[in-house]
């Protein structure tokens, strides 16, 4: 390795290894810390921010990315370089001249504005006074749009920032997917509507947190979840965090009278912790920006994966609903496998995204991308947000949220200035379905599944998937892995088969 | 305050900040880390170590401690300045003026040969093998001699590092403490062993982890412990660790066949927390080098006073027998509050120092510090050790070590280079007896501790103690508290008293 990439390598590894630790203390104060250390914890927090800021722009960086070659046309720096350099060198290049091109006041006032903002949205959604929340997010959308102005003045600002989540998109190439998405959802939406509903009631009966405790444990280890490297721990909203490459921890949430919450938060945050488990950088780049996801979308579509067309599916559940039952105690007990399958798929337009179902989840996602497109390029005023956001969900799900707290105050994204977040969580599910028409080519799924052979589903992710972390753009990857650039007709695909056999049609 | 003051309270406010996330990345480490995570655990230390280290050595501090009068003749600086800031100002320029004569590769060196001495430790004590640690104890003793030159060439090396743990002692000074205290203990050892021994056999009753458990957060909360500023974890060997000034954490251990190790171990480092939860600077100071211990001694003072002079008394357990009964379920039943008070505080000579009594645990501290004392000091070769150990053990406690694991091998510190540390443990304990005197004169402490008013006690040591944290040197918080300098002969009455009740003599 030349000396210069060796320097990078090691300024790098710095970086992350801030970031690391960092997670560690956004891990504790979510799971472990005392209450009275709150305030102490943010200086703590915006002390390490500040280092791993610092970290990425360091000028040594950019003197040593420019004596390799890269520049904005060739960010892979010197074509003679083997391509694990020239993989590396075009991430860290984009990490680099993205955070310094943000001028440090325009940093310090987002982290100001996003401390207050999330503050103010959490009184706001418990007073449901949408009017309270609204100069916040009128300051954190022209702060936003700033950021977008200083790291690319030539693209629209919401281009910029949907650039950040998913590298490579931008609104006209997620609007070619969701376009066509939008009409099957509804579509398959309405032949549903159109059955019987099904039955779920038997899933509301009380479960102790020790037996969900317990299922959660055997459901990470059976898919593969090497706890020498993790732990399972509790807090209000489940999250994967990654403190160290040997290092991934996850979290679920209890809620004693819908065990099913806990189950497939676990099976989805699993399939995240999986995914930072499994990334494996080229010799000589470990801990280093390639050690990372892809995107949020890839990331989400491994969580997706695991939770929804694995473990929503008909093969896991005729292999593990015994070891369900078993660990649960007497809570399903009488309850048929076909009951059960049909209820954890339940269809239902509902206000809340977080709790929707495969089927409208989309239809959440398609409401908020219009929406803030809409709200970053000013075609729509932040006054007008809550009426605007009960209109689509009239359209887009039939139903109107009775207050702001159940409409457009339910997510704390915007709070935080995640403008260009929301795609990622729909990107997930379409990857996912993509991604395993691929791997029922080389092997069967099903089979697998129902033999509880995880393992070989978890070595083709792992080689296919995992293992290039951010080696490649989510684009390549999928064309790497499938052949074809993204397409939302295999998720319609799927949908439409698994529903068709639940609902009858 | 003055600008230049009030740059130095924010550098080494930024320095407290960064021990503060190591202490976390130390507590995480023994709680709650996966096992994979060790070496990984190991550079995110030492990265922040390096941190620290840095921001102790800022050249920055040394030019501002220089512009307000510092110097090593006037370490608290211009006579002009108001005492807060002449106490700040002298526990800052103690501690820069140590780091910064320490060279950088001497620094480097003394954290790799811990690193090695303490794994070599580990090895030699398992298999009971001095000979596989003896290169490690010479290199470690070599380092701390060179250490000890840079920092303070005109003084003898052990009373340089002495005076890392207790500020303003020296080795002269220790002996004159612990001569005396040496005979009157083999004394008091000689008196105990001519009566019949107390039974203690029915504290080895099986007692669930969950009832120590709860029995800890009993005591916890009774005596004080802010719990919405710590918590309590599990560890292997007990410890209290400060992430911050409003979260102080303890842990403990759990041996179900002995319960008293959790209990007592609990309240001992509740006594340290309480000394950390009680430490308050002056305005403008929090966060700073104030806020912390006096000494080692003084800290070993606070836990040991509630563990013992509290914790194993008659007010006490008068009061709090009956709550201990209840929370242990039938782990007591039949036993008289008499027996319990003879069986908790029983003396017999034992080989471990961590499983001593009262009376015999200062013999075990003589030793140590005589032996190393010795080996600082080139008077005894490290090849001599086992022999002298053994002897010098069958001297003071008429027992002899079957091995070196029980005897020179018991005790991690040496391994780590910590000499000088092992005679806060004593001194803690003379501390305790000569405040306790004072305290007697303002309050009445057994009553108030058998009416349960542990807030009375708690307050007086807060005022008279805790508060002004690191801004007095041992001996004359010792003077201003109790009116004269530190005399074991306090310590010894105590224990007088006590025996004589127990053993009837």
């Amino acid at each position: 390795m030349k000396p210069e990439l060796q320097k990078l390598v090691a300024l790098d590894r710095e970086r992350v290894l801030v970031a690391h630790i960092a997670s560690l203390l956004f891990w504790d104060q979510d799971t472990h810390m005392p209450s009275g250390a709150e305030e102490e914890r943010a200086e703590q927090l915006a002390w390490l921010e500040g280092a791993a800021h610092e970290k990425a722009v360091d000028p040594e960086i950019g003197n040593l990315l420019a004596a390799l070659g890269c520049t904005d046309e060739q960010p892979a720096g010197d074509p003679a370089l083997d391509p694990e350099a020239r993989a590396f060198l075009r991430v860290l290049h984009r990490i680099y001249s993205r955070e310094v091109k943000l001028p440090a006041d325009l940093v310090a006032e987002t982290a100001k504005a996003q401390s207050l903002g999330q503050s103010a949205w959490v009184r706001a959604r418990t007073d449901s006074d949408f009017s309270a929340f609204r100069p916040h997010l009128e300051r954190m959308l022209e702060l936003k749009r700033r950021a977008a102005a200083c790291m690319d003045p030539s693209r629209k600002p919401y281009d910029v920032l949907l650039d950040l989540f998913e590298p490579g998109s931008d609104e006209a190439s997620i609007r070619r997917v969701f376009d066509p998405l939008r009409g099957e959802l509804t579509a398959l939406l309405g032949r549903i509507r159109s059955r019987p509903q099904v039955e779920d009631s038997f899933l509301r009966k009380t479960c102790p947190k020790e037996a969900q405790t317990a299922a959660s444990r055997y459901f990470m280890e059976v898919l593969g979840y090497d706890l020498s490297r993790g732990r399972l721990d509790v807090t209000a909203h489940p999250f994967t965090t990654t403190v160290g490459r040997s290092d991934v921890r996850i979290t679920t949430r209890y809620d004693e009278n819908w065990f099913l919450s806990s189950l497939f938060s676990t099976i989805h945050e699993t399939g995240h912790a999986l995914y930072e488990q499994g990334m494996n950088p080229p010799a000589g780049y470990e801990g280093t920006c390639l050690a990372d996801g892809a995107s949020m979308g890839i990331h989400e579509s491994q969580s997706r994966m695991w939770e929804n067309v694995v473990g929503r599916s008909r093969p896991f559940w005729s292999r593990e609903y015994p070891a369900l039952r078993a660990v649960l105690g007497d809570v399903l007990s009488g309850v048929a496998l076909e009951s059960f399958l049909k209820g954890i798929n339940k269809v239902e337009p509902s206000l809340i995204r977080t709790e929707a179902d495969e089927v409208t989840y989309g239809l959440h996602i398609i409401l908020r991308f219009e929406m803030e497109a809409d709200l970053v390029s000013g075609r729509l005023a932040v006054r007008d947000v809550p009426a605007a956001w009960n209109a689509r969900t009239r359209d887009l799900l039939g139903i109107e949220p009775p207050n702001d707290a159940k409409g457009c105050l339910q997510d704390v994204h915007w709070s935080a200035g995640l403008f260009g977040y929301f795609p990622s969580y729909s990107l997930g599910n379409l990857y996912a379905a993509q991604f395993v028409q691929a791997m029922r080519k080389d092997l069967d799924l099903d089979d697998r599944v129902r033999d509880g052979d995880y393992a070989a589903v978890l070595g083709w992710l792992r080689k296919n998937i995992h293992a290039s972390g951010a080696a490649l753009l989510p684009d390549e990857l999928c064309l790497r892995v499938t052949g074809k650039p993204l397409d939302s007709g295999h998720f319609v695909d799927y949908l439409g088969r698994k529903y068709s056999e639940i609902y009858g049609f």
